[in-house]
C-alpha cells in the first residue's frame, strides 16, 4: 500500500516476518509504517541515513525535524536516502496496542526499545540497504539507536544519539509511573481495553502535562511565563500551557500507544556497557553521545558516563553537548547545534 | 476543647475572628487546632517558638520534626515553649475545605501562605507570647515563615526559612498543575464537592507520587531503587515505592486540603523583594535562608537568590546550605544539619 502525503514523500507499509521480543515472545503479522525521502540512487554511493523518532513522534521526519531535512541540509535529500519509520507499539500507522486489540486475543506484546531497532532490520532487508551513513535519534529514538549500535547487521558509518541513557533511571521511571497512575486515576482507560477512539481524555491529558515539564526547563518556563496570569483569570500562564498541552496531545495520539512506548522506555537497557560497547565497535564506526546541559530527563551526566564507558571499552565513542535553554526538547529546537552535530559530529 | 494525645501534649482548638483574607474575603469561624509543647515559664524568659508544617503536616510536631523536639534539642521543651499550629486549609483539625462545605453554602475560601500566617496572630494573642525566640518551617511552612516575617506583630528574634521561595517558581507551578489534573482525571473529585471520605483515591495518589519525585532526587532514587524490581513482579522497585507512597497518603489526608494548600503554594509571592526585606527587618532580629544542594523543586539557587536580594536591601540575612543526597525533603531526614542550623543559624 502506498500513500502520498502533503509533504510529497509516499508512506509505505511493510508487513514484518515473525519477531522474536526481548521478553520472549514471537509475534508475527505486525505492520511497520515507513517513508523513504531523498535520493536512493545516491544513497547507494553516499549510504542511507536510519532515523528514529521520539515518544510521539512518526514517519513524518519534516514535522519535527524539518529543518534538518533537506537538499544541503544535514539529512541530505539530495545525497542520501533516509528511511524513517512509525514506531512498533505506535498510533501512527506502524502496529500498536489499540489497533491490535481489535485483531487479537491475546494482550500486545510488551516491546522494549531494542525490539522497536531490530523491527527495522527487515524493512532496510527489503529496502536493499547494504550500509548506513548515519542512524539518529532523540530522546527514545536516541535508546532505539543506542540498541541498533548493538544488533544492526547493516554497517553503520556514525551513530549519533541525542538525550538518552543507555538505562533508564529510576527517576525517569518514576515519572513515567505518575504518568500511567494519572491515566489509570481516569476510569476511561479501563486497562487499556477502551473502544477505539474512546480513550482516557483527562488521564492522558495530565500525564501529557507532567512529560511537557520534563521536557522543557524550569529557566525557561521562567522567562517565558513567570508568574503572569495573562490568558485565563486566576489561572497561572505555565498551567493554561500544560493544559493546552495536555489537550493537543490527546487529539493526536492514542493512549495505549502512549503506554506501550513509556513501558518500552522504562525498559531501555544495554546491559553490561563493556559489551554493548563492544558490540557497537564491531558495527559502528563512530558514535556520538549528545548530552543537553538543561536536561532533567536524562541529564547531560549519563550521557557523559555512557560514553566514558563505551570509551574505556574501546569503542569509538565521543561526547557532544548541546547549550539550550530549553531542557530535554533541545533536539527538536536547537537546530543550528543538531545539525551541526549531525553535520560532522 | 482539649484532646490529649498520645505524645502527652494537649491539642486545643481556638476559633479565629473575622480573618481578611488576600484575596479579599473576609471569612469567620475558622478554627486552629494547635499545640503548645515545652515550658511556659521558661519561655517568658527565653522567647516562644512558633513552627510552621508543610503540605501534608499537622500540629503534632514530634511526628515530623521529632529528633528535634525535646530538653537540650534544637527545639528545647526546657527553655521555651512551642507552638504548633495545623494551617488553615489542612485536614487535621483546623478549618479545610472538606469540613467547610458541610456547613457553609460559599466555597471555602481561596487562602495564600500569608494568610496562613496571619492566622497565627489571634492565635500568639490567644496565648499572650510578647516575643518569639524563633519562628521556622520548612517548604509551605518555609513560605509561610516568610509571610511571618513580613506581617507579624510579635517581634521575632530569628526567622529560619527552610527550602521555600519568596514566589512560587513556574516550574513549581507546573508540578502542582498536574497534580490537579491527575486529581481532576478521578470522577470522584467531582469539583472538590465528593462527599467526606469518598474523595477520588486514585487521583490524589497520582499526585502524591509525581510530589515524591519532586521532593527526592534523582541520585537518591539510583542509590535506593536502581532498577530493581524486588517487590513486585514486572514492576520496577522504584514505581513500587511512589504507588505506596501515594497509597499512604490517600489513607490520611483530604484531597480538598491537598488541592487548597497546593494553590496556596502557587500563591506564594512576597512581592517586592526590598519592600519585603525591609518589611521584615523592622520585625526580625535575623533572617536565615537555608537551601539544599539537591533539592529540585525549590532549588537552592533560588533560596540564595532571596537571601541575598533581602541583604541588598539590608535586612539581616544569612544563607546556609544543607548538603544532601535526599533532595527537597532533606529538611525532614538531615537532623544533624538541621539542629545545628536550628540552634546556631
Amino acid at each position: 500500500m502506498t500513500t502520498t502525503i502533503a509533504t510529497g514523500w509516499p508512506t509505505r507499509e511493510l508487513v514484518l516476518g515473525d519477531l522474536a521480543t526481548a521478553q520472549g515472545r514471537v509475534v508475527g503479522g505486525l505492520r511497520l509504517r515507513y517513508r523513504v525521502l531523498g535520493d536512493v540512487a545516491a544513497a547507494a554511493e553516499n549510504g542511507w541515513i536510519l532515523v528514529f523518532h521520539a515518544l510521539t513522534g512518526s514517519s513524518e521526519l519534516e514535522a519535527w525535524w524539518g529543518p534538518l531535512v533537506g537538499p544541503g541540509r544535514a539529512l541530505d535529500t539530495s545525497r542520501h536516502a533516509i528511511v524513517a519509520a512509525n514506531l512498533l507499539g505506535s498510533c501512527y500507522g506502524s502496529t500498536g496496542p489499540t489497533e491490535w486489540k481489535t485483531q487479537h486475543s491475546d494482550a500486545f506484546p510488551e516491546l522494549t526499545p531494542e525490539d522497536l531497532a531490530r523491527a527495522h532490520l527487515p524493512l532496510l532487508d527489503h529496502l536493499g540497504v547494504q550500509r548506513l551513513a548515519l542512524a539518529t535519534g532523540g530522546s527514545l529514538g536516541g535508546m532505539v539507536a543506542l540498541q541498533w549500535g548493538r544488533v544492526t547487521s547493516v554497517p553503520t558509518a556514525r551513530l549519533v544519539v541525542f538525550a538518552a541513557p543507555t538505562a533508564a533511571s529510576p527517576q525517569a521511571i518514576g515519572w513515567n509511573a505518575v504518568q500511567r497512575m494519572a491515566i489509570e486515576a481516569d476510569p476511561a482507560w479501563q486497562g487499556g481495553l477502551y473502544p477505539t477512539g474512546h480513550g482516557p481524555v483527562a488521564g492522558l491529558a495530565a500525564a501529557r502535562a507532567l512529560a511537557m515539564i520534563t521536557y522543557r526547563s524550569g529557566a525557561e518556563f521562567q522567562a517565558r511565563f513567570g508568574r503572569q496570569s495573562s490568558r485565563s483569570e486566576g489561572v497561572f500562564d505555565v498551567e493554561h500551557y500544560l493544559r493546552r498541552q495536555g489537550d493537543k496531545l490527546v487529539a493526536r495520539f492514542d493512549a495505549a500507544s502512549y503506554v506501550a512506548l513509556m513501558r518500552a522506555m522504562d525498559l531501555q537497557e544495554v546491559g553490561d556497557l563493556t559489551v554493548a560497547a563492544q558490540d557497537t565497535a564491531r558495527r559502528v564506526g563512530r558514535v556520538i553521545g549528545v548530552g543537553i546541559d538543561s536536561d532533567i530527563l536524562y541529564p547531560a551526566t549519563e550521557v557523559r558516563e555512557w560514553v566514558a564507558a563505551y570509551q574505556a571499552a574501546g569503542a569509538p565513542a565521543e561526547y557532544r553537548e548541546i547549550a539550550s535553554l530549553y531542557g530535554h526538547d533541545a533536539f527538536l529546537i536547537e537546530w543550528d547545534q543538531v545539525d551541526r552535530i549531525l553535520r560532522d559530529g
